[in-house]
């Protein structure tokens, strides 16, 4: 039982508002190649399983990446393996990425050279992977398990930096802004986490809990009013899908040093991890 | 002091902040005739204080108004007084506007006719007659006390509500949709309650606590996430004054009965107010 609704009545619900979601901001349509990028976590799987489910009716093609951070314990054995064994279980094809094929240094010398947290640099390697891996592939669109309560704790984080260029990212369709970008498609934009792991325990499927252990503030103050205000989460994600801010995006050039679009003359995952 | 600053600092940074806004605005241009309406509340008695300070360097003709609900602990004899009192001591002209001139009955018995809650009903009364009576006075624009925690209040309320046009009503300057609306401005948009209390008190002016008691539980809210988050109030309200929402807007018409614009046949005032 998850809230009063028994297996069946909740995969329907959760299943129906991930499939409204697609219809109405066309995050796949007919023929598209969409690589599911997956971590081991509960939103990444819950989001490759219903991608599995749906490559039928939406005639997509389909691929799973997962992004090997070469470290112990946050992406370790355990999570490859319940990758393997979920892209086996839907007949999917996996791709294994090595960041050491990448980069000159690992993460934890990255963030110890750099003095900035773990958690920026390995969201640097992750974001640059992705849409460099998913586009050589030949890949257009590159789906994430970014989930609802990703939404709101990015909403709330960039509100008090008190800068507004973020608001066109939180979207569920973000279209490139360089011929070298993908497509990024969100499909749990109106799913909570909790919902995702229900979703993958009904199916039966394991995953990695706690990879990252850092905490999380905005959570627990959206968790709060959630509590007191039944339906806060989905009603403010769902506002944050039509509201616009008017501004002029950054003009992308390529890094000197790879090539990949970036905002500055060397992208940050050179600045990182390039030892030139 | 307040919050690290002495009386002199506290007034420079607050006239400073309602003065940049009023710029980046627009909100009064040289030769406006604003209507400054006020209730006896710190938020209220704020702006008119302000505005009668730059009355000079902004060229514009200020007046108030003042509504006398007719009710008695909720806007009783002290909230017309200390309005009395700050309209003689800055000079500016007050205009009285009784509800009783306008409604066949009173709030409480509208009330208890309609069954809604005496908050929405004295909110409509006053919508009302802000906008009939700064009109047929021949002014173009009416300032109200509106704060952030009440922009914030209205924010979280609208977000659960599942609607979006009100986004556009979230606004420093909120201009007519009809040729019987007035310009709405929102001078203390980025000024918080206690930032306008402690405002009056530094000038030695006199208000009223507390009119109206319902709990206010988004209040609470915001309270709280600023507590952890300093600036977090501020931050989303700047953010507000920036997001757009493409929708087209509702088309207005004139009420059958008063002839004031609204959305359907007959207007909310009438309705509630009006034996016909």
């Amino acid at each position: 039982m998850f809230e009063g609704k028994c297996e069946v009545c909740f995969v329907k619900y959760y299943e129906g508002k991930v499939r409204k979601l697609i219809k109405k901001f066309d995050l796949i349509e007919k023929g598209d190649k969409v690589m599911a990028a997956v971590s081991g976590g509960k939103d990444s799987l819950s989001c490759l399983f219903l991608l599995g489910l749906m490559r039928g009716s939406l005639k997509m093609e389909l691929e799973a990446m997962y992004i090997d951070l070469g470290m112990k314990g946050c992406t370790g054995e355990k999570s490859k393996k319940v990758v393997e064994e979920l892209c086996r279980r839907i007949d999917v094809k996996l791709n294994v990425v090595k960041i050491s094929d990448y980069a000159d240094r690992s993460i934890i010398e990255a963030a110890k050279i750099t003095g900035r947290p773990m958690c920026s640099v390995c969201g640097v390697a992750k974001r640059y992977l992705m849409n460099k891996f998913t586009r050589e592939k030949g890949f257009e669109k590159l789906a994430t398990g970014h989930n609802t309560d990703d939404v709101i704790r990015f909403f709330f984080k960039n509100v008090v930096s008190g800068r507004t260029e973020w608001t066109e990212k939180l979207k569920p369709l973000l279209k490139p802004l360089h011929e070298k970008m993908v497509y990024k498609i969100k499909p749990l934009f109106e799913c909570e986490e909790r919902e995702n792991e229900f979703y993958l325990s009904v199916n039966g499927i394991d995953f990695v809990k706690n990879r990252c252990s850092f905490r999380d503030e905005w959570k627990e103050i959206a968790d709060k009013i959630e509590s007191t205000k039944k339906g806060f989460k989905l009603s403010l994600v769902r506002w944050l899908e039509k509201v616009k801010i008017e501004e002029t995006p950054r003009a992308l050039k390529e890094c000197e040093i790879c090539g990949e679009p970036t905002s500055s003359s060397i992208c940050s995952f050179c600045r990182i991890f390039k030892s030139v």
